[in-house]
Protein backbone atom coordinates (compact mmCIF):
# COMPACT_ATOMS: atom_id res chain seq x y z
CA UNK A 1 0.00 0.00 0.00
CA UNK A 2 1.00 3.48 -0.72
CA UNK A 3 1.37 6.11 2.06
CA UNK A 4 -1.44 8.13 0.74
CA UNK A 5 -4.08 4.93 1.06
CA UNK A 6 -2.72 4.13 4.55
CA UNK A 7 -2.86 7.91 6.01
CA UNK A 8 -6.23 7.75 4.56
CA UNK A 9 -7.14 5.32 6.67
CA UNK A 10 -5.75 6.93 9.21
CA UNK A 11 -7.75 10.18 8.76
CA UNK A 12 -10.84 8.51 8.60
CA UNK A 13 -10.59 6.68 12.03
CA UNK A 14 -9.69 9.54 13.35
CA UNK A 15 -12.57 11.37 12.38
CA UNK A 16 -14.70 8.30 14.51
CA UNK A 17 -15.26 10.18 17.74
CA UNK A 18 -16.67 6.79 18.92
CA UNK A 19 -13.33 5.23 18.62
CA UNK A 20 -11.96 7.89 20.72
CA UNK A 21 -14.14 7.12 23.38
CA UNK A 22 -13.53 3.59 23.64
CA UNK A 23 -9.51 4.78 23.64
CA UNK A 24 -8.83 2.36 20.44
CA UNK A 25 -5.88 2.94 17.89
CA UNK A 26 -5.29 1.90 14.53
CA UNK A 27 -2.26 -0.70 15.29
CA UNK A 28 -1.95 -2.15 11.54
CA UNK A 29 -2.80 -1.72 7.87
CA UNK A 30 -2.05 -3.45 5.10
CA UNK A 31 -4.21 -4.57 1.60
CA UNK A 32 -6.99 -6.12 2.87
CA UNK A 33 -6.74 -6.03 6.36
CA UNK A 34 -6.47 -3.90 9.81
CA UNK A 35 -5.63 -4.17 13.54
CA UNK A 36 -7.42 -2.47 15.95
CA UNK A 37 -6.90 -2.25 19.63
CA UNK A 38 -8.26 -0.99 22.94
CA UNK A 39 -8.51 -1.13 26.56
CA UNK A 40 -11.01 -2.34 28.30
CA UNK A 41 -12.18 1.26 29.49
CA UNK A 42 -13.86 1.33 32.94
CA UNK A 43 -16.58 3.22 31.09
CA UNK A 44 -17.04 0.07 28.60
CA UNK A 45 -18.59 -2.30 30.69
CA UNK A 46 -21.47 -4.76 30.68
CA UNK A 47 -23.51 -5.19 33.91
CA UNK A 48 -20.68 -8.42 35.00
CA UNK A 49 -18.01 -6.45 35.00
CA UNK A 50 -16.79 -7.52 31.48
CA UNK A 51 -16.49 -5.53 28.49
CA UNK A 52 -19.78 -4.64 26.66
CA UNK A 53 -20.95 -6.36 23.25
CA UNK A 54 -21.16 -2.93 21.79
CA UNK A 55 -17.31 -2.35 22.44
CA UNK A 56 -16.49 -5.96 21.00
CA UNK A 57 -18.48 -5.26 17.90
CA UNK A 58 -17.58 -1.31 17.64
CA UNK A 59 -14.00 -2.80 17.31
CA UNK A 60 -14.89 -5.40 14.87
CA UNK A 61 -16.78 -3.84 12.89
CA UNK A 62 -14.34 -1.02 12.21
CA UNK A 63 -11.39 -3.28 11.52
CA UNK A 64 -13.17 -5.05 9.04
CA UNK A 65 -14.41 -1.76 7.50
CA UNK A 66 -11.44 -0.44 7.35
CA UNK A 67 -9.78 -3.65 6.04
CA UNK A 68 -12.34 -3.04 2.91
CA UNK A 69 -11.56 0.24 2.66
CA UNK A 70 -8.24 -0.57 1.96
CA UNK A 71 -9.13 -2.04 -1.50
CA UNK A 72 -11.06 1.02 -2.47
CA UNK A 73 -10.16 4.24 -4.35
CA UNK A 74 -8.71 7.06 -2.26
CA UNK A 75 -12.44 9.02 -3.36
CA UNK A 76 -14.39 5.99 -1.04
CA UNK A 77 -15.76 5.59 2.38
CA UNK A 78 -17.50 2.63 3.43
CA UNK A 79 -20.81 1.91 5.36
CA UNK A 80 -21.79 -1.46 7.09
CA UNK A 81 -24.77 -2.86 5.63
CA UNK A 82 -25.11 -5.35 7.82
CA UNK A 83 -22.63 -7.49 10.10
CA UNK A 84 -22.88 -10.45 12.59
CA UNK A 85 -21.42 -10.97 15.46
CA UNK A 86 -21.29 -14.32 17.49
CA UNK A 87 -19.27 -13.79 21.06
CA UNK A 88 -17.09 -16.63 22.12
CA UNK A 89 -15.67 -15.42 25.61
CA UNK A 90 -16.06 -12.52 27.83
CA UNK A 91 -14.60 -9.23 26.91
CA UNK A 92 -11.50 -9.42 29.46
CA UNK A 93 -8.29 -9.12 30.45
CA UNK A 94 -5.53 -5.91 29.59
CA UNK A 95 -6.85 -4.84 25.90
CA UNK A 96 -9.07 -6.10 22.77
CA UNK A 97 -7.27 -6.64 19.54
CA UNK A 98 -9.65 -6.45 16.44
CA UNK A 99 -8.30 -7.93 12.95
CA UNK A 100 -10.11 -7.35 9.85
CA UNK A 101 -9.74 -8.70 6.76
CA UNK A 102 -11.32 -8.63 3.71
CA UNK A 103 -12.99 -12.22 2.13
CA UNK A 104 -14.46 -10.75 -0.92
CA UNK A 105 -13.54 -7.14 -2.83
CA UNK A 106 -15.56 -4.99 -4.67
CA UNK A 107 -16.72 -1.70 -5.84
CA UNK A 108 -20.74 -2.58 -4.89
CA UNK A 109 -20.39 -5.06 -1.51
CA UNK A 110 -17.43 -6.05 0.06
CA UNK A 111 -17.57 -9.30 2.07
CA UNK A 112 -15.35 -8.54 5.21
CA UNK A 113 -14.78 -11.17 8.57
CA UNK A 114 -13.16 -9.99 12.09
CA UNK A 115 -11.67 -11.74 14.88
CA UNK A 116 -11.25 -9.76 18.42
CA UNK A 117 -9.19 -11.00 21.08
CA UNK A 118 -8.75 -10.51 24.69
CA UNK A 119 -4.82 -9.92 25.52
CA UNK A 120 -4.22 -10.62 29.14
CA UNK A 121 -0.39 -10.61 29.42
CA UNK A 122 0.98 -12.95 27.49
CA UNK A 123 -2.01 -14.84 26.26
CA UNK A 124 -4.82 -13.95 23.97
CA UNK A 125 -7.97 -15.62 23.44
CA UNK A 126 -10.77 -15.71 20.92
CA UNK A 127 -13.54 -13.16 21.57
CA UNK A 128 -15.61 -12.61 18.86
CA UNK A 129 -16.05 -13.45 15.55
CA UNK A 130 -17.51 -10.97 12.60
CA UNK A 131 -18.72 -11.62 9.28
CA UNK A 132 -20.46 -8.88 7.83
CA UNK A 133 -21.20 -6.43 3.83
CA UNK A 134 -19.66 -3.53 3.25
CA UNK A 135 -20.87 -0.96 0.77
CA UNK A 136 -18.36 1.75 -0.71
CA UNK A 137 -19.54 5.26 -0.88
CA UNK A 138 -17.91 8.04 -2.76
CA UNK A 139 -17.43 11.35 -1.33
CA UNK B 1 -44.77 -8.19 35.38
CA UNK B 2 -43.95 -7.53 38.83
CA UNK B 3 -41.73 -4.62 40.27
CA UNK B 4 -39.19 -6.74 41.35
CA UNK B 5 -38.64 -8.35 38.06
CA UNK B 6 -38.94 -4.50 36.82
CA UNK B 7 -36.41 -3.67 39.24
CA UNK B 8 -33.78 -5.74 37.88
CA UNK B 9 -33.34 -5.08 34.63
CA UNK B 10 -33.39 -1.12 35.62
CA UNK B 11 -30.74 -2.78 38.45
CA UNK B 12 -28.75 -4.58 35.49
CA UNK B 13 -29.16 -1.64 33.31
CA UNK B 14 -27.66 0.97 35.75
CA UNK B 15 -24.72 -2.01 35.97
CA UNK B 16 -23.59 -1.13 32.56
CA UNK B 17 -21.40 1.73 32.55
CA UNK B 18 -21.42 1.50 28.75
CA UNK B 19 -25.18 2.45 28.40
CA UNK B 20 -24.16 5.26 30.59
CA UNK B 21 -21.02 6.28 28.40
CA UNK B 22 -23.75 6.21 25.86
CA UNK B 23 -25.76 8.66 27.79
CA UNK B 24 -29.02 5.64 27.12
CA UNK B 25 -31.66 5.20 29.53
CA UNK B 26 -34.20 2.22 29.93
CA UNK B 27 -37.63 4.15 28.61
CA UNK B 28 -40.38 1.05 29.06
CA UNK B 29 -40.23 -2.45 30.00
CA UNK B 30 -42.90 -4.75 29.46
CA UNK B 31 -43.17 -8.49 29.35
CA UNK B 32 -40.98 -9.73 26.45
CA UNK B 33 -40.33 -6.29 25.10
CA UNK B 34 -37.80 -3.51 26.20
CA UNK B 35 -37.09 0.26 25.17
CA UNK B 36 -33.72 2.25 25.53
CA UNK B 37 -33.18 5.31 24.12
CA UNK B 38 -30.07 7.42 23.78
CA UNK B 39 -29.21 10.74 22.23
CA UNK B 40 -26.16 10.57 19.45
CA UNK B 41 -23.33 12.26 21.82
CA UNK B 42 -21.03 13.90 19.91
CA UNK B 43 -18.67 10.71 21.13
CA UNK B 44 -20.23 8.53 19.70
CA UNK B 45 -20.06 9.57 16.07
CA UNK B 46 -18.39 7.66 12.70
CA UNK B 47 -16.35 9.31 10.17
CA UNK B 48 -19.37 11.25 8.09
CA UNK B 49 -20.59 12.68 11.22
CA UNK B 50 -23.60 10.60 12.19
CA UNK B 51 -24.30 7.93 15.01
CA UNK B 52 -21.32 4.91 14.83
CA UNK B 53 -22.33 1.26 13.90
CA UNK B 54 -21.48 1.03 17.49
CA UNK B 55 -23.86 2.97 18.88
CA UNK B 56 -26.88 1.55 17.25
CA UNK B 57 -25.36 -1.75 18.01
CA UNK B 58 -24.94 -1.15 21.30
CA UNK B 59 -28.57 0.14 21.81
CA UNK B 60 -30.40 -2.87 20.08
CA UNK B 61 -28.29 -5.30 21.80
CA UNK B 62 -29.24 -4.13 25.27
CA UNK B 63 -33.14 -3.54 23.91
CA UNK B 64 -33.29 -7.22 22.59
CA UNK B 65 -31.42 -8.86 26.06
CA UNK B 66 -33.57 -7.00 28.36
CA UNK B 67 -36.63 -8.28 26.63
CA UNK B 68 -35.60 -11.59 26.71
CA UNK B 69 -34.30 -11.20 30.36
CA UNK B 70 -38.12 -10.20 31.49
CA UNK B 71 -38.91 -13.27 30.62
CA UNK B 72 -36.44 -15.09 33.30
CA UNK B 73 -36.29 -15.58 36.87
CA UNK B 74 -34.94 -13.39 38.83
CA UNK B 75 -32.03 -15.02 39.38
CA UNK B 76 -30.47 -15.27 35.86
CA UNK B 77 -28.55 -12.55 33.93
CA UNK B 78 -28.33 -12.83 30.11
CA UNK B 79 -25.35 -12.42 27.59
CA UNK B 80 -25.61 -12.10 24.01
CA UNK B 81 -24.57 -15.50 21.95
CA UNK B 82 -24.73 -14.08 18.59
CA UNK B 83 -26.25 -11.24 16.72
CA UNK B 84 -26.43 -9.69 13.34
CA UNK B 85 -27.61 -6.14 12.13
CA UNK B 86 -28.94 -4.47 9.03
CA UNK B 87 -28.41 -1.13 8.96
CA UNK B 88 -30.73 0.71 6.80
CA UNK B 89 -30.13 4.39 7.40
CA UNK B 90 -27.80 7.03 8.95
CA UNK B 91 -28.07 7.38 12.30
CA UNK B 92 -29.04 10.88 12.12
CA UNK B 93 -31.96 13.07 14.33
CA UNK B 94 -32.67 13.82 18.43
CA UNK B 95 -32.25 10.80 19.61
CA UNK B 96 -32.13 6.53 19.17
CA UNK B 97 -34.96 4.51 20.18
CA UNK B 98 -34.42 0.91 20.03
CA UNK B 99 -37.41 -1.93 20.71
CA UNK B 100 -36.28 -5.36 21.80
CA UNK B 101 -38.45 -8.00 21.88
CA UNK B 102 -38.91 -12.09 22.34
CA UNK B 103 -39.51 -13.90 19.78
CA UNK B 104 -38.85 -17.15 21.46
CA UNK B 105 -38.26 -17.28 25.21
CA UNK B 106 -36.57 -20.48 26.52
CA UNK B 107 -34.40 -21.11 29.55
CA UNK B 108 -31.74 -22.82 27.40
CA UNK B 109 -31.63 -20.01 24.11
CA UNK B 110 -33.76 -16.72 23.42
CA UNK B 111 -34.24 -15.47 20.70
CA UNK B 112 -34.67 -11.86 20.09
CA UNK B 113 -35.02 -9.48 17.59
CA UNK B 114 -34.88 -5.07 17.55
CA UNK B 115 -35.58 -2.39 15.84
CA UNK B 116 -33.61 1.15 16.26
CA UNK B 117 -35.37 4.64 15.28
CA UNK B 118 -33.66 7.91 15.08
CA UNK B 119 -36.12 10.44 15.86
CA UNK B 120 -35.72 13.81 14.55
CA UNK B 121 -38.68 16.05 15.77
CA UNK B 122 -41.60 14.24 14.69
CA UNK B 123 -40.23 11.87 12.58
CA UNK B 124 -39.37 8.02 13.36
CA UNK B 125 -36.94 6.41 10.66
CA UNK B 126 -36.37 2.80 11.24
CA UNK B 127 -32.43 2.65 10.92
CA UNK B 128 -31.50 -0.59 11.89
CA UNK B 129 -32.98 -4.17 12.71
CA UNK B 130 -31.28 -6.88 14.64
CA UNK B 131 -32.08 -10.89 15.32
CA UNK B 132 -29.63 -12.64 17.63
CA UNK B 133 -29.76 -15.35 20.35
CA UNK B 134 -29.55 -14.65 24.23
CA UNK B 135 -27.93 -16.87 26.23
CA UNK B 136 -29.60 -17.21 30.03
CA UNK B 137 -27.05 -17.17 32.87
CA UNK B 138 -27.19 -17.81 36.19
CA UNK B 139 -25.97 -15.12 38.57
CA UNK C 1 -49.77 -4.85 -8.17
CA UNK C 2 -50.48 -5.65 -11.95
CA UNK C 3 -50.85 -8.73 -13.21
CA UNK C 4 -47.88 -8.49 -15.51
CA UNK C 5 -46.08 -7.79 -11.71
CA UNK C 6 -47.66 -10.61 -10.43
CA UNK C 7 -46.94 -13.04 -13.16
CA UNK C 8 -43.28 -12.31 -13.47
CA UNK C 9 -43.09 -13.34 -10.19
CA UNK C 10 -44.39 -16.85 -10.94
CA UNK C 11 -42.72 -16.84 -14.04
CA UNK C 12 -39.33 -16.62 -12.41
CA UNK C 13 -40.51 -19.05 -9.38
CA UNK C 14 -41.41 -21.45 -11.91
CA UNK C 15 -37.83 -21.21 -13.44
CA UNK C 16 -36.34 -22.59 -9.93
CA UNK C 17 -36.05 -26.48 -10.06
CA UNK C 18 -34.90 -26.39 -6.53
CA UNK C 19 -38.82 -25.57 -5.27
CA UNK C 20 -39.91 -27.98 -7.73
CA UNK C 21 -37.94 -30.65 -5.84
CA UNK C 22 -38.89 -29.49 -2.86
CA UNK C 23 -42.29 -29.62 -3.78
CA UNK C 24 -42.90 -25.61 -3.01
CA UNK C 25 -45.15 -23.03 -4.92
CA UNK C 26 -46.41 -19.38 -3.70
CA UNK C 27 -49.31 -18.96 -2.61
CA UNK C 28 -49.58 -15.71 -2.22
CA UNK C 29 -47.91 -12.17 -3.50
CA UNK C 30 -48.60 -9.58 -2.56
CA UNK C 31 -46.80 -5.58 -2.46
CA UNK C 32 -43.31 -6.31 -0.44
CA UNK C 33 -45.19 -9.42 1.00
CA UNK C 34 -44.70 -13.09 -0.88
CA UNK C 35 -46.26 -16.71 0.77
CA UNK C 36 -44.77 -20.31 -0.32
CA UNK C 37 -45.91 -23.41 1.26
CA UNK C 38 -44.33 -26.36 1.16
CA UNK C 39 -44.51 -30.18 2.00
CA UNK C 40 -42.00 -31.72 4.40
CA UNK C 41 -41.16 -34.50 1.65
CA UNK C 42 -39.52 -37.97 2.54
CA UNK C 43 -36.20 -36.19 0.18
CA UNK C 44 -35.97 -33.05 2.29
CA UNK C 45 -35.57 -34.22 6.02
CA UNK C 46 -32.19 -34.46 8.55
CA UNK C 47 -30.91 -37.07 10.48
CA UNK C 48 -33.98 -36.69 13.20
CA UNK C 49 -36.89 -37.34 10.24
CA UNK C 50 -37.90 -33.28 10.77
CA UNK C 51 -37.18 -31.18 7.46
CA UNK C 52 -33.57 -29.78 6.86
CA UNK C 53 -32.55 -26.74 7.62
CA UNK C 54 -32.06 -26.42 4.10
CA UNK C 55 -35.38 -26.96 3.36
CA UNK C 56 -36.38 -24.32 5.87
CA UNK C 57 -33.80 -21.86 4.60
CA UNK C 58 -34.95 -22.40 1.03
CA UNK C 59 -38.30 -21.63 1.21
CA UNK C 60 -37.63 -18.77 3.46
CA UNK C 61 -34.57 -17.37 1.09
CA UNK C 62 -37.19 -17.65 -1.75
CA UNK C 63 -39.81 -15.62 -0.05
CA UNK C 64 -37.56 -12.83 0.98
CA UNK C 65 -36.12 -12.70 -2.30
CA UNK C 66 -39.70 -12.58 -3.99
CA UNK C 67 -41.27 -10.24 -1.26
CA UNK C 68 -38.10 -7.88 -2.35
CA UNK C 69 -38.79 -8.50 -6.40
CA UNK C 70 -42.23 -7.22 -6.36
CA UNK C 71 -41.05 -3.52 -5.20
CA UNK C 72 -38.63 -3.44 -7.95
CA UNK C 73 -38.93 -2.92 -12.07
CA UNK C 74 -40.00 -5.72 -14.13
CA UNK C 75 -36.80 -5.72 -15.78
CA UNK C 76 -35.06 -6.74 -12.82
CA UNK C 77 -34.31 -9.90 -10.76
CA UNK C 78 -33.03 -10.29 -7.09
CA UNK C 79 -30.13 -12.14 -5.77
CA UNK C 80 -29.56 -13.46 -2.29
CA UNK C 81 -26.53 -11.21 -0.69
CA UNK C 82 -26.95 -12.41 2.61
CA UNK C 83 -29.37 -14.13 4.38
CA UNK C 84 -29.30 -15.41 8.50
CA UNK C 85 -32.09 -17.89 9.69
CA UNK C 86 -32.35 -18.44 13.25
CA UNK C 87 -33.92 -21.89 13.74
CA UNK C 88 -36.65 -22.23 16.66
CA UNK C 89 -38.51 -25.65 16.82
CA UNK C 90 -38.12 -29.06 14.40
CA UNK C 91 -39.82 -28.52 11.03
CA UNK C 92 -42.61 -31.13 11.06
CA UNK C 93 -46.13 -31.42 10.65
CA UNK C 94 -48.00 -31.39 7.61
CA UNK C 95 -46.31 -28.38 5.72
CA UNK C 96 -44.06 -25.03 5.93
CA UNK C 97 -45.41 -21.62 5.20
CA UNK C 98 -43.17 -18.80 4.45
CA UNK C 99 -43.69 -15.47 4.50
CA UNK C 100 -41.10 -12.58 3.19
CA UNK C 101 -41.30 -9.31 3.51
CA UNK C 102 -40.05 -6.32 2.88
CA UNK C 103 -38.45 -4.13 5.60
CA UNK C 104 -36.66 -1.28 3.62
CA UNK C 105 -37.03 -1.57 -0.28
CA UNK C 106 -33.63 -0.20 -2.59
CA UNK C 107 -32.31 -0.24 -6.16
CA UNK C 108 -29.25 -1.23 -4.62
CA UNK C 109 -29.92 -3.11 -1.23
CA UNK C 110 -33.13 -4.59 0.13
CA UNK C 111 -33.50 -5.80 2.91
CA UNK C 112 -36.04 -8.31 4.17
CA UNK C 113 -36.98 -10.71 6.41
CA UNK C 114 -39.07 -14.23 6.77
CA UNK C 115 -41.05 -16.21 9.10
CA UNK C 116 -41.91 -19.85 8.60
CA UNK C 117 -43.83 -21.81 10.01
CA UNK C 118 -44.73 -25.61 10.80
CA UNK C 119 -48.53 -26.08 10.06
CA UNK C 120 -50.05 -29.84 11.63
CA UNK C 121 -54.00 -29.68 11.03
CA UNK C 122 -55.04 -26.42 12.70
CA UNK C 123 -51.99 -25.01 14.44
CA UNK C 124 -49.20 -23.29 13.20
CA UNK C 125 -45.88 -23.07 15.05
CA UNK C 126 -43.19 -20.66 13.99
CA UNK C 127 -40.16 -22.51 13.60
CA UNK C 128 -37.66 -19.98 11.83
CA UNK C 129 -36.91 -16.69 11.36
CA UNK C 130 -34.47 -14.58 8.64
CA UNK C 131 -33.23 -11.49 7.92
CA UNK C 132 -31.03 -11.23 5.17
CA UNK C 133 -30.17 -8.81 2.06
CA UNK C 134 -31.30 -8.72 -1.91
CA UNK C 135 -29.52 -7.19 -4.65
CA UNK C 136 -31.44 -6.46 -7.70
CA UNK C 137 -29.74 -7.46 -11.04
CA UNK C 138 -31.14 -6.20 -14.44
CA UNK C 139 -31.63 -8.94 -16.86
CA UNK D 1 -10.61 -39.85 15.43
CA UNK D 2 -11.20 -42.98 16.00
CA UNK D 3 -13.17 -45.07 13.54
CA UNK D 4 -16.57 -45.34 15.73
CA UNK D 5 -16.44 -41.18 15.87
CA UNK D 6 -16.13 -41.24 12.31
CA UNK D 7 -18.76 -43.59 11.65
CA UNK D 8 -21.37 -42.03 13.53
CA UNK D 9 -20.86 -38.70 10.85
CA UNK D 10 -21.34 -41.22 8.40
CA UNK D 11 -24.27 -43.22 9.78
CA UNK D 12 -25.59 -39.38 10.88
CA UNK D 13 -24.96 -37.98 7.31
CA UNK D 14 -26.91 -40.98 5.58
CA UNK D 15 -29.83 -40.55 7.76
CA UNK D 16 -30.43 -37.14 5.87
CA UNK D 17 -32.72 -37.92 2.73
CA UNK D 18 -31.64 -33.86 2.30
CA UNK D 19 -28.14 -35.28 1.58
CA UNK D 20 -29.06 -37.92 -0.72
CA UNK D 21 -31.72 -35.69 -2.61
CA UNK D 22 -28.89 -32.64 -3.25
CA UNK D 23 -26.17 -35.95 -4.16
CA UNK D 24 -23.98 -34.68 -1.85
CA UNK D 25 -21.11 -37.20 -0.04
CA UNK D 26 -18.63 -36.42 2.77
CA UNK D 27 -16.30 -36.62 1.35
CA UNK D 28 -13.40 -35.80 4.79
CA UNK D 29 -14.05 -36.19 8.51
CA UNK D 30 -11.03 -35.04 10.78
CA UNK D 31 -11.02 -33.73 14.11
CA UNK D 32 -13.08 -30.10 14.28
CA UNK D 33 -13.70 -30.25 10.34
CA UNK D 34 -15.72 -31.74 7.69
CA UNK D 35 -15.82 -31.73 4.10
CA UNK D 36 -18.88 -32.32 2.04
CA UNK D 37 -19.08 -32.63 -2.23
CA UNK D 38 -22.15 -32.27 -3.93
CA UNK D 39 -22.95 -31.66 -8.05
CA UNK D 40 -25.06 -28.94 -8.94
CA UNK D 41 -28.14 -31.36 -9.86
CA UNK D 42 -30.17 -30.09 -12.79
CA UNK D 43 -33.33 -30.30 -9.77
CA UNK D 44 -31.14 -27.65 -7.50
CA UNK D 45 -31.09 -24.44 -9.92
CA UNK D 46 -32.30 -21.30 -8.95
CA UNK D 47 -33.87 -18.96 -12.19
CA UNK D 48 -30.82 -18.15 -13.81
CA UNK D 49 -29.51 -21.41 -14.07
CA UNK D 50 -27.28 -21.62 -10.82
CA UNK D 51 -26.74 -23.53 -8.34
CA UNK D 52 -30.02 -22.50 -5.86
CA UNK D 53 -28.83 -20.67 -2.48
CA UNK D 54 -30.82 -23.73 -0.67
CA UNK D 55 -28.44 -26.11 -1.90
CA UNK D 56 -25.13 -23.90 -0.70
CA UNK D 57 -26.46 -23.43 2.45
CA UNK D 58 -27.55 -27.02 2.95
CA UNK D 59 -23.91 -28.33 2.02
CA UNK D 60 -21.98 -25.41 4.20
CA UNK D 61 -24.67 -25.51 7.35
CA UNK D 62 -24.14 -29.82 7.06
CA UNK D 63 -20.36 -29.68 7.11
CA UNK D 64 -20.47 -27.06 9.87
CA UNK D 65 -22.60 -29.19 12.10
CA UNK D 66 -21.40 -32.41 11.41
CA UNK D 67 -17.61 -30.37 11.85
CA UNK D 68 -18.90 -29.72 14.88
CA UNK D 69 -20.20 -33.19 16.11
CA UNK D 70 -16.57 -34.21 15.73
CA UNK D 71 -15.91 -32.52 18.81
CA UNK D 72 -18.50 -33.95 20.92
CA UNK D 73 -19.02 -37.25 22.33
CA UNK D 74 -20.49 -40.13 20.34
CA UNK D 75 -23.98 -39.90 22.26
CA UNK D 76 -24.85 -36.63 20.93
CA UNK D 77 -26.56 -35.28 17.91
CA UNK D 78 -26.37 -31.73 17.04
CA UNK D 79 -29.18 -28.92 15.57
CA UNK D 80 -27.84 -25.61 13.95
CA UNK D 81 -29.82 -22.79 16.22
CA UNK D 82 -28.60 -20.51 13.75
CA UNK D 83 -26.73 -19.69 10.80
CA UNK D 84 -25.62 -16.44 8.16
CA UNK D 85 -24.72 -17.34 4.97
CA UNK D 86 -22.85 -14.45 2.64
CA UNK D 87 -23.20 -15.57 -1.18
CA UNK D 88 -20.05 -14.70 -2.84
CA UNK D 89 -20.08 -15.29 -6.53
CA UNK D 90 -22.92 -17.70 -8.68
CA UNK D 91 -22.91 -21.55 -7.98
CA UNK D 92 -21.56 -22.78 -11.07
CA UNK D 93 -19.35 -25.44 -12.31
CA UNK D 94 -18.82 -29.28 -11.88
CA UNK D 95 -19.55 -29.43 -8.28
CA UNK D 96 -19.26 -27.35 -4.98
CA UNK D 97 -17.45 -28.20 -1.93
CA UNK D 98 -18.65 -27.44 1.69
CA UNK D 99 -15.71 -27.19 4.41
CA UNK D 100 -16.66 -26.74 7.99
CA UNK D 101 -14.68 -26.18 10.96
CA UNK D 102 -15.01 -25.21 14.92
CA UNK D 103 -14.09 -21.88 16.02
CA UNK D 104 -15.33 -22.84 19.23
CA UNK D 105 -16.43 -25.92 20.35
CA UNK D 106 -18.91 -26.02 23.64
CA UNK D 107 -21.42 -28.39 25.31
CA UNK D 108 -23.79 -26.00 25.25
CA UNK D 109 -23.34 -24.09 21.93
CA UNK D 110 -20.45 -24.71 19.52
CA UNK D 111 -19.45 -21.75 17.13
CA UNK D 112 -18.80 -22.92 13.36
CA UNK D 113 -18.18 -21.61 9.75
CA UNK D 114 -18.10 -23.11 6.73
CA UNK D 115 -16.59 -22.18 3.01
CA UNK D 116 -18.23 -23.15 -0.01
CA UNK D 117 -16.19 -23.70 -3.36
CA UNK D 118 -17.45 -24.05 -6.75
CA UNK D 119 -15.30 -26.06 -8.60
CA UNK D 120 -15.33 -26.09 -12.48
CA UNK D 121 -11.98 -28.57 -13.68
CA UNK D 122 -8.62 -26.98 -12.22
CA UNK D 123 -10.43 -23.84 -10.70
CA UNK D 124 -11.89 -23.37 -7.35
CA UNK D 125 -13.96 -20.21 -6.90
CA UNK D 126 -15.62 -19.36 -2.96
CA UNK D 127 -18.76 -18.57 -3.59
CA UNK D 128 -20.15 -18.63 -0.23
CA UNK D 129 -18.92 -18.32 3.72
CA UNK D 130 -21.19 -19.07 6.24
CA UNK D 131 -20.63 -18.62 10.45
CA UNK D 132 -23.18 -20.44 12.92
CA UNK D 133 -24.30 -21.66 16.21
CA UNK D 134 -24.41 -25.22 16.95
CA UNK D 135 -26.34 -26.84 19.72
CA UNK D 136 -25.13 -30.26 21.39
CA UNK D 137 -28.44 -32.71 21.68
CA UNK D 138 -28.38 -36.14 24.00
CA UNK D 139 -29.94 -38.93 21.40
Amino acid sequence: MDQAAIDRIHRSFAAQSMMATLGARIEEVGAGHVRIVAPILPGALQQQGFGHAGLTFSLGDSAAGYASLTTLPLDNEVVTAEIKVNLLAPAKGDRLIATGRVIKPGKRLCVVSSEVHAEEGDRRTLIAVLQGTMVPVPV
